[in-house]
């Protein structure tokens, strides 16, 4: 089994994955991301992107209705539909699921975020949380009866509302579920750097205690990646692979030895 | 088992009528439309609506590229995955799912409408067709697992691309497939009217034949209506009711009588 993250950045060949993974020979399943075509549909409606302020100082963005609405129409909606449909023209029987569905990810709703609002402390909650389980009996069941599961946000939380979620926790939790060997993550890089504004720092191979050394040294977003992959590293998956999906080829080219093994 | 179809106007009342849906003991399917949600996005977006008339006078929409992206922003996404989130909370198990996942509509896409351009006849070619057969084979095996399938545009065309089609059509074919008994149609306005100006003229039962003789009188969009409406109680229904889905208790109303019953 293979788990396959593709990113939501603009300058990924989904078509070139596609072609690549219809000529896999194993069973897999994709996660994708939308993030550039959110961007674009939030701007061309006019819809506010919230960004707030806790009280120790960290901003982050703030899940509201129409952050959500947003999520379903770009990730659920039109990447999702469409990455089916190119699925579909290269003979990959996809099926388009958000973690809503069935409740295949089943999440739990963050508690909120303390921000100052006059003066005062006050809690804020919006539509975010993390994923907890998978309903691996519904992914199976579809797995086996020769489809081809395409999974994207929202998630699930407690009471069935949608809730925006971290696509690499996702994947850490499917996953987990699966026991899948091989993961693979496409996106916008050769693959993990040593030197991120040094393109002839690719790092081809890493260790797993490499890893957990680079997470120490990073910081931001990039920490919070790391976190992530880190997680995966250790949870009993065979080999991480991170490579370019900007390119021709780019899941051959990654299955192949390009981009970042982590094993 | 029911089908549930559920109209795309701004007026219908969705929490009311996923409330009821959680009161019944059969199993349903849900078929939905989104028309009001997609020509708001249409309008926000900028998007243009494409409409071409034919070298013999009819005008009717074009389903380019950018019409079939607004329905997946707006029925796939928006409305598709909105409706799932209510049957949750409602405690209904529901997938959300197009024509496309899977194949569960696979559809003919339409040869093309020839029109007059610069003075010659040309044959041009949009993203719309029609249903004819349904991924039985999966829609069962949700239902029989428990699931409740919430189904929408757009469908699959031969080559596995997305196309446009009416839902009236779509609703006809999953009757077939699944055999359902009683289909339920919840739309702005009280049933089938003996003359649409007049709010008393509802008419309570009608017979397949007086649906016949409707059909004949009609004109325009509303004789395409009573087409595909003939062309479902014509094919081994039980009972179609047409309801009022603005208002409170719209299913059980219409269960228990309310609207237009054809038998």
């Amino acid at each position: 089994m293979i788990l396959v993250k593709i990113g939501g950045g603009a300058g990924i060949r989904l078509e070139e994955i596609v072609r690549d993974l219809a000529q896999l020979e194993e069973p897999f399943v994709i996660v994708h991301g939308a993030n550039a075509l959110r961007d674009e549909i939030v701007l061309k409606m006019g819809l506010d992107k919230q960004v707030i302020t806790s009280a120790s100082g960290y901003s982050s963005v703030f899940s509201d209705k129409n952050a959500l609405d947003a999520i379903l129409m770009a990730y659920s909606g039109l990447r999702n539909k469409r990455l089916v449909e190119l699925c579909l023209t290269h003979n990959i029987l996809a099926v388009g699921l958000t973690g809503l569905d069935g409740r295949i990810v089943q999440g739990q709703r963050n508690r909120g975020i303390r921000v100052v609002e006059n003066g005062k402390k006050i809690l804020k909650r919006d539509f975010s949380g993390k994923p907890r389980s998978i309903n691996t009996a519904l992914l199976t069941l579809l797995i086996s009866q020769g489809y081809t599961p395409v999974i994207t946000i929202p998630i699930c939380d407690e009471n069935g509302f949608a809730i925006n979620s971290e696509n690499d926790d996702i994947v850490c939790e499917i996953q987990k579920a699966l026991n899948a060997e091989t993961v693979i993550q496409l996106i916008e890089a050769k693959g993990l750097m040593e030197d991120i504004n040094d393109p002839d720092s690719l790092i081809p191979n890493l260790s797993r205690a490499g890893l957990a050394r680079m997470e120490q040294k990073a910081t931001g977003r990039i920490k919070r990646k790391m976190h992530a992959l880190n997680k995966l590293a250790q949870s009993g998956v065979g080999q991480v692979i991170i490579c370019d999906g900007r390119t021709r080829n780019p899941v051959r080219n990654g299955l192949s030895g390009g981009g970042t093994r982590i094993q």
